[in-house]
């Protein structure tokens, strides 16, 4: 732990890079674009999926698997999707290799040529609603209310890890109901699960909202939205659930026969969040000292270091560290004795504050005979020495005011860096400092894209029960009835 | 269900194929030779990922996740690798699609093309030692206990639901140690592992044991392998162990430094099983009638069928159905109340039959009079009328009983199809039967293959444990120390 760190005040971008590799989380590989992710980035991912496959599963859903590939001529099928989906794609051709004829490893076998190509898939909708079609032919088959947990595919030119891959993993939920209003209501629980979620576990506060036009999902008439603010500034789309209308269904003439006996095109929403979750968790909570996670989501909870000189020390304090183990996990509370011999305490102590693991439990032979122990909460640094007595509960009491500490510190800092702008100069400024900036905004894609060449930033969202307010685009002066959320964004 | 179903006699392929699509388990794609897993086949496979994913984690494992695509020339890097994975393959070429210039949909954008061609794994051991090169240096480093979940991609060009897909699921374990006896003992453990999982969660007994030089793994030094038998007399291989010795540390120049400070070559392991496992479960155990599912992977063990005429009776039904629920939920017994109005109970005796539910409870107003429950095993077809007292306790140990019952008759049925060929005309007419046929061999590969161009039968293993005979090789007469276990198989 000797090297020197990046802080997040040096260079936000350098620290977070730092951050994810020294943290165990991911790193790149040997294929452009591509990330590997390490056993300990993947445990937090392993949390959250499956917080949110509960959630899914008690809202009735149920997983599937569709196929990687999508014939390319899918794409074509629903207009706008082929222009926002089918072009940064990687392309399979070829289903064959052949060894070199000049003994140089292999090559590719052009006797195996595919008739169509198959696109590796950046989302599945197309591939999905091919087969919804053999599915649904009554009301009776409806609703369908699936997910897949599954890589996808997006050919990045510019990529960081979590945030932005080639390959990414991530759930993708295709609705598929009888009404309209039926799968609005499913479009507007999927964002209200991804809501409870984002707070409610990844202690990260987020808005809720409905895109503009122009930042709208290819093929949907709504997408709502949630968004979260990075500790530079940044907002970052932390998830997305779509109301697809009726364009998919029409896409791949999807019908069904209604009670009455009419035939009608089939409802779709769509919705989904990835990997991303956990760039928006490392730099939603971290610091300089390294990650710092929620409880909920720490693949251990608590560790418990031992500080000893000699082996019989180590097995008196092995001991009590068992008690207090099997005390913790009776709660419900993950724990991890460290009595590697390989490493100094202090070294550990480094360690797990860059691993983020809620609480430490420090013990020597001091504590042993006082009855105490040191513990050391990794959110604010602080360290206290405790009464052994109760100190299972005592603990698992702290991991739930470091989950609430979070949470609030989070929102602390969205409501600090949440600002209105009245004047086009104000708005300049505060969208330069960083943070969500409300402004009013004429409604039209043409100011939108204007704004953004000038400042890069972006409309986040339109807040969902937005207070109606009179006022003037920031821009243009033209009149508009409700302020739009903008900021600079991952 | 009035149609007309293909019985197991009449054809067995097609019997399997018709189960599989009508039991909703999964369907083929518009991908050629890809297949949909639909929501119940998914469940199950669920289940199965979540005992050996328990089973993993347990002897010290832990998950990560490698890129979906390997550079080409990383397969070139181990000889005999190259040979067996990375010729049907899917070969990514191109990165970027563009709208054709006539208007007709999207084409492959010339101007994309990648420098090297990216194969879509077919197997992770390259890709995944590149990686470790990095992770590893010094014996502290060690071992490295690693799977993943995943999809991978082999050009198969004769497909099969679930037992033969150019796509699959599987996971992939890839471990790292520094002794060669440490990865032997890795790779014997996850054997036992899988065997454990195969006969005590799908009741379907195993042979363990090791293949052949001509049947193992592109790159193992030795292949551990469980073997089942199907109803049709055909053996499937139900999942493999592989010792790579320090093939893959060589061809990746993976070395470590020892305690005592010389730099070694990494000791290897890999192993997998796939969604092939949904076809072997499938076909050990159902029958002319449909699915049958033992209970601890069945995605829903119970179901109770209320048969009424009036809502009143439907919901006196209901109330008693409820405290059956609770009380089988107690016990950890999944259950399912089927009150759909759409649906005679007849059909849905024959649904529940059709999709392998272990146990179904029927509830009628004459045995809420009675204080009876009619009580159907899947395995057996069986009915029973029984006291409602204390039903919960009789219903899991039912489920326990039709778990042990589907295992013994599983093994009855390997045992009656098993045996000895002493000549080679024995030898004929017992493949020819079908089953398992314990023979002499003299152990060469050329045997072998002259063996499987007779009579299409290939030695699944050389069973662990086996006992030394003296014989003579069923083909050549040449001299043999042992008996290996002859098959057609899938």
């Amino acid at each position: 732990m000797a090297e020197k760190r990046t802080s997040r005040d040096e260079n936000y971008a350098k620290w977070y890079n730092e951050l994810v590799i020294k943290a165990d989380l991911a790193e790149f590989s040997g294929v452009r674009g591509c990330m590997v992710i390490k056993p300990y980035g993947f445990a937090i991912w392993e949390k959250m999926q499956a917080e949110l496959d509960r959630m899914f599963k008690e809202t009735g859903h149920q997983n599937a698997y569709f196929p990687l590939f999508i014939p390319k001529s899918y794409f074509s099928k629903e207009a706008s999707h082929v222009d926002g989906f089918a072009k940064e794609c990687a392309v399979v051709t070829h289903y064959r290799l052949k060894n070199d004829p000049n003994g140089k490893g292999v090559i590719v076998d052009e006797d195996a040529k595919l008739e169509e190509e198959l696109v590796v898939r950046p989302t599945s909708e197309t591939i999905i609603w091919d087969t919804y079609k053999n599915w649904i032919q009554s009301y009776r088959d409806l609703p369908i209310l699936v997910n897949q947990w599954a890589n996808v595919v997006r050919w990045e030119m510019r990529t960081r890890l979590f945030l932005r891959t080639a390959e990414f993993l991530w759930q993708e939920g295709h609705t598929a109901h009888a009404t309209k209003d039926e799968a609005v209501q499913e479009s507007k629980q999927m964002l209200e699960i991804y809501g409870e979620f984002a707070e409610n576990f990844m202690a990260m506060p987020v808005l809720k909202g409905t895109k503009t036009e122009e930042e709208r999902f290819a093929g949907a008439l709504e997408t709502y939205c949630i968004e979260a603010l990075m500790q530079d500034g940044k907002a970052l789309q932390a998830g997305t659930s779509h109301f697809l209308g009726q364009n998919f269904a029409k896409a791949f003439d999807v019908k069904y026969a209604t009670k009455e006996g009419k035939e009608e095109y089939v409802w779709a929403t769509s919705w989904g969040v990835s990997t991303r979750l956990m760039g928006a968790l490392i730099m939603t909570h971290s610091d300089d000292q390294g990650l710092v996670l929620p409880p909920k989501l720490a693949p251990f909870q608590v560790v418990i270091v031992p500080i000893y000189r000699k082996p019989e020390q180590l097995e008196a304090i092995r001991e009590k560290a068992k008690e207090i183990m099997a005390e913790l996990r009776g709660l419900g509370v993950s724990v991890k004795f460290d009595d590697r011999d390989t490493h100094k305490p202090g070294w550990k102590f480094n360690e797990y504050e860059l691993k983020g693991v809620p609480v430490r439990l420090g013990i020597g032979p001091r504590d042993l005979e006082n009855g105490t122990v040191e513990v050391a909460r990794r959110d604010t640094l602080e360290k206290d020495v405790l009464d052994l007595t109760g100190i299972a509960v005592k603990v698992k009491n702290l991991l739930s005011q470091i989950q609430d500490n979070l949470y609030q510190k989070a929102l602390t800092f969205r409501e600090e860096k949440t600002f209105k702008a009245d004047s086009w100069e104000e708005f300049e400024e505060m969208i330069e400092k960083g943070g969500f900036v409300h402004a009013h905004w004429d409604g039209t894609s043409e100011t939108e894209v204007k704004i953004k060449e000038m400042t890069k930033a972006t409309i986040r969202c339109i807040p969902l029960n937005n207070t109606l307010e009179e006022g003037k685009c920031i821009l243009t002066g033209k009149p508009s009835s409700q302020r739009v959320v903008f900021a600079r964004a991952y």
